[in-house]
């Protein structure tokens, strides 16, 4: 390593053929000890030798068109379904390609259509025999016998002709006369040796290279475009895009039942991470871990043997490659890079284990979308930074960089600046918290149908994305990711398996909407479940749920643990019961509330059962009530965006559900705009002002000891314990 | 009839021992042709020679202690649902009456409790076998071998102890020392003797009552009074009251299937209009209707026998005599009589075949919770009947009537001007309307769960009271109860056992919330019903759907009918999915609306698919959109509470849906406020001001002509056609 990056380090800046002195000058300003390039810039030669590691983009899937032209039956392909039908007399022509971009998606009409397609009569919910059904390729339509009125789709696999985010940079940077970049299957035979060999090329022709930057491996995560280009339909963690009859006969010997498209389809929802995973999802997910994770070996192997060290990147082709899941520990990747949208997704990357380090990659990307004249990238870039420091400081990841045409940075000189004071920040950051687990005041799980293999991402549409829908629940997550708390993921299927799980956790939170996978639906139908949430919760277990909690019509109640939160939603069912509880309380979780508490979208409808405290209703609704359950106690609360104000009363809600009111004032800030983070291992706290104003609070220390401290917009203090 | 009523009658005036002068006075000035005695007053010798008919409310199951004493087997029986116990350990202790006034219920433990009672694990849904519970008598308590962390309930019998409508009459009268009228059930053997024999005496000890007012037959609606006396469940409709060992075998022996207790108590939910109803109770209820009809034909024969008319109020001990179905019209009742709430209650009477003449009781009675000093009678009564009137308009009522005190209305002679003014203007509306169908723009049908056993009062819970919950739906209702249309309701029942039947709809309507008996839950799985109202609206009818018309979660979607209606509900399984169609568009609907509109509690989270038009969205959610499907139409709206704008909204999406937009200016007042209803066959038309404001308005008659016109508050102008 070059002596200049000796007080530098763990930043990695993008670079291209055209901004070589530029890099340079910039890597010395903010100390970058790597260079990259990224998609739509070539790395100059200029700077192979400059001290700094290089990193190299790889696409295992693209870029190689006449590979996928001569090889068609390699293209990798997506399950698709057409818009629902409905049959006005016998016979239904159903218009395959409509609402999809024709020049992205072409109907794979090479394989046996009949055994790969499916016709469903979404009025029953049952196949339509293949008998009754054709296709006519010109016109590319299917012509089915129908039931007059029933509603009908078709399932149908297609090849993708144009990579999806190829596509989408292509669109966002108004790329001219590009050429479609053709995705191909690596899992494939044909292309899998190839793609070995071409790696191998790779590596022989860029011996200055030290990083492959794998973007990504195998399979695209789901993202479509409609007939005007615009998107249609995108799920980060979506799998759709990873089938092929090659892959799905695999599957069937593997799992020892045969494969229908629905269990991709999902009528339509593409199994979302709203839907409760079906079992037979399930196992395709768990079969594809283990066949992507043993071809990244493979790549990571081949890496490995010409010396260089081998980076996934956490985003694009990841589907398959799940990084909280067992399959990835094995893989001896080298390295981890995403993108830093949020709290979130910055522990999406620094909670992952089993590389050797996790690099984040910082926002604004370098994209005129943001850097044009009037942009405001600092702006981006600060709000990026402070939303990414609370994460950071309770689980740090091990480099940041930046991504995109450094061109462009460099007409914003204090966007500039402003990096420098960001990378010198980390670099003290990472000193004084690495290897050392902060301080957590209670044991935190969340309780889903994901578990562990969703972890900080439950809520994701879109990444980082907001979502009028979810926003008032992503928001439990964010405010988690910087709170002082072990936080975990479990699934219902965890607890069924074991029920011991719950003995190390304190308070476990359930939130989202009812009948989703985030609150479980009908698995609080099964007792095995249901009662070992009862046990903990009884025992002195605390649990908060946000939103509609246990939510699933059954038995005689929407909240399954509707006698565990002394709440229950109003359906209609129960409004002949008169309702007497409404008169509100103070209470610890809402002390340091100053004004309205924002609940967000909040829940309709809800009241408190006998018994239950209220703390917050509007216009007869509950939106803030806590109930105790043998020795345990419940929070229920309507919804939590994501707000300083708001992590605060999480956290005294989690604190209170913990029945550990006390540790409230042991390393804490009585404004809640100000963290405090203290690393007691390595002896040193840090008081950090999360906001882009000055804030005055009192510091308290572990033993209760308190002063008061004034900060600047956005700085952070470190001090020593002791 | 006496000479000075010739210029009155149709009117009932309410008497007392204490107010004889005063009753003959008002009954002059009123017009009134009847008299009445109530509960808790008596009729007063001196005018049983008024000239007045007679009424005399006649109690079928109360007011005989003794006999109830002397016959506590046949004292009446309700089923109650204990609160949900979750066990912590192998044995759980149930309290029966927790939650329960313990003076008004009593447990029924003279019958076989291991028959008659059901103790249900709500974690399974299963029965526990009665091997593994008793019942600890003096305790009160079930004692029950558990399953830890299961919940339970008691499903028993009790008897009624205190009758809940006389309970409820003291404790809003505050009547002090009044011994607690016990229920006795006329259905059971030697109560049935007893009774008809007890009805003969009381109309030989009654010489002069013209008209018995039964109140009512055998089974008092659900209402049930918890610890502190206050109301803890009410239900209007309730068959739980309705029960005894006696009536459940006889049930069995007919309806071929062993009777159990959660038949009737259906989760703890009672079988409420909400609920979509099983099998097991639509059989007991019809089981119901037929031995309640035989055995009210049996008094009312009596009745006749001693040369009386028979009158029910509908209201109270109404269960099993449902006014709208098959068995009450062989009856013989001459009359029926009703508290008038709005304009549905009102239609809930007018609607009523079978009879000779129908009642309203107008608001408000004669009770002092309003005649009190700084009450507001007039106000409360000037509400009552202009919205009353408005549904006469459309159907009239034979008769109307007040109830109460007399004594207590004497205080307020502005009051009993008004109703002065009442009387008069019913008898000439009555006289202008009756026997003649008003003029309707298009044929109606509400379709629901319940059909016309339920017309007008589907969304009602207990009888005419607002309800948050509701009041976006009853809206509807009460609007279609005055509206220039011919309004029937209809079953998905009903469709699927002939379709046809939608050949006489012009208009459907599907109004409440998802997954309740409303819009109709799994019902629209039924291809019979979905495609039969597809192909409905797809060859050129038209449907409103309001709230979450056929929602129910399956085959990839909310809205079993999304793609009828072009609107689908984001309950996060599409957010993945882009929504583009958000600009609202200008519309015949909304033509006459100047501000803002009123959709109450309205919903969230809908957007409109390709292709329909948005007329409404706020924040990102559709309120109204209209889309074509086939020659169809269809008009979502998210929620339409009652007011004379919505009205006229729902006016114009009614003929919008019908493709009879011309039709709009025919018998039509330009201002919304005031309506215009024309009686074609008796030549007859009358412009009503619905408003307590002066307003003008354009009058459009028959043919288009029209004609400007100021209306004093409240005014109501008849003409000549032609």
């Amino acid at each position: 390593m070059d002596q200049k990056f000796e007080k530098g380090g763990r930043v990695t800046i993008p670079t291209d053929v055209d901004v070589v002195e530029e890099t340079l000058r910039l890597a010395g300003r903010w100390g970058a000890d790597a260079v990259r390039d990224c998609d739509g810039t070539d790395f100059p030669a200029e700077l192979t030798d400059s001290g700094m590691k290089v990193y190299a983009t790889y696409y295992t899937t693209r870029k190689d068109n006449e590979w996928a032209r001569a090889n068609p039956e390699e293209i990798q392909q997506m399950y698709l379904m057409t818009p629902v039908y409905t049959a006005s007399g016998e016979e239904l022509r159903i218009l395959l390609m409509k609402g999809f971009y024709r020049d992205m998606l072409k109907p794979n009409t090479r394989d046996d259509i009949k055994r790969w397609w499916e016709v469903v009569d979404r009025s029953t919910g049952e196949v339509v025999p293949v008998e009754r059904w054709r296709y006519e390729e010109e016109a590319g339509e299917v012509v089915l016998e129908a039931e007059p009125f029933h509603d009908y789709t078709v399932s149908f696999l297609a090849y993708i002709m144009w990579d999806p985010v190829h596509m989408y940079n292509a669109l966002v940077n108004q790329w001219e006369g590009v050429e479609h970049q053709i995705t191909i299957d690596v899992r494939q035979p044909k292309t899998r040796a190839f793609s070995m060999e071409r790696l191998k090329r790779f590596m022989e022709e860029h011996p200055y290279v030290n990083v492959l930057r794998f973007t990504t491996f195998f399979h695209q995560f789901t993202l479509v475009f409609d007939e005007l280009a615009r998107e249609k339909y995108v799920d980060w963690y979506g799998y759709s895009a990873s089938v092929s009859p090659y892959i799905l006969e695999q599957f069937e010997r593997e799992a020892g039942y045969p494969f229908r498209p629905e269990y991709i389809i999902d009528q339509g929802y593409y199994n979302n991470q709203y839907r409760i995973p079906s079992k037979e999802f399930e196992d395709f997910q768990a079969f594809q871990r283990r066949e992507v994770a043993k071809l990244v070996q493979e790549m990571v192997d081949i890496t490995h043997e010409y010396g260089r060290e081998a980076m996934m990147f956490l985003g694009d082709h990841w589907i398959g490659t799940e990084p909280f899941m067992e399959e990835f520990q094995g893989i001896g990747l080298d390295a981890v890079v995403g993108s830093v949208g949020n709290g979130a997704t910055l522990r999406l990357i620094s909670d992952i284990e089993g590389v050797k380090y996790r690099e984040g990659r910082l926002l604004p990307y370098f994209f005129p979308d943001t850097f044009h004249e009037g942009g405001d990238p600092v702006r981006e870039a600060k709000v990026n930074w402070v939303t990414a420091r609370r994460a950071i400081l309770r689980k740090p990841i091990d480099r940041i960089g930046y991504g995109g045409y450094l061109k462009l940075a460099l007409d914003f000189p204090e966007f500039v600046d402003y990096v420098e004071s960001v990378c010198q920040e980390f670099r003290l950051l990472y000193k004084n918290v690495k290897g050392c687990v902060p301080y957590c005041a209670a044991r935190v799980a969340v309780l889903n149908c994901w578990g562990k293999m969703r972890a900080w991402g439950c809520h994701m549409v879109h990444h980082a994305i907001y979502f009028k829908q979810n926003y008032s629940y992503a928001g439990v997550i964010e405010a988690l990711s910087g709170a002082p708390f072990d936080v975990k993921f479990i699934s219902f299927a965890d607890i069924k398996e074991n029920p011991d799980i719950l003995k190390e956790i304190d308070v476990l939170i359930n939130v989202g909407d009812a009948d989703t996978a985030h609150t479980g639906g009908a698995w609080w139908c099964d007792p095995a479940v249901s009662s070992a949430v009862k046990r903990f919760v009884y025992e002195g277990g605390g649990i908060v749920g946000v939103g509609e909690p246990s939510g699933h019509q059954a038995n005689g109640r929407f909240f399954q643990l509707s006698n565990v939160f002394g709440v229950e939603k109003e359906n209609g069912f129960t409004l002949g019961y008169d309702k007497y509880n409404w008169e509100c309380h103070d209470h610890f979780i809402m002390e340091d509330m100053d004004g309205e508490i924002d609940f967000g979208e909040g829940k309709k409808n809800i009241y408190a059962l006998e018994g239950a405290a209220v703390l917050v209703e509007k216009d007869r609704e509950v939106q803030l009530a806590v109930n105790t359950f043998g020795k345990g106690r419940a929070v229920y609360i309507s919804g939590l965006p994501y707000s300083f104000a708001n992590s605060r009363l999480l956290q005294r809600a989690l604190l209170w559900g913990a029945g550990e009111e006390e540790k409230l004032k042991q390393w804490f800030s009585s404004n809640y705009n100000v963290d405090v983070h203290a690393y007691l291992e390595n002896g040193k706290y840090c008081v950090v002002n999360n906001t882009y104003e000055p804030q005055s609070t009192t510091v308290y220390k572990g033993d209760g000891e308190h002063f008061s401290l004034d900060l600047g917009a956005n700085e952070i203090l470190w001090y020593e314990i002791g």
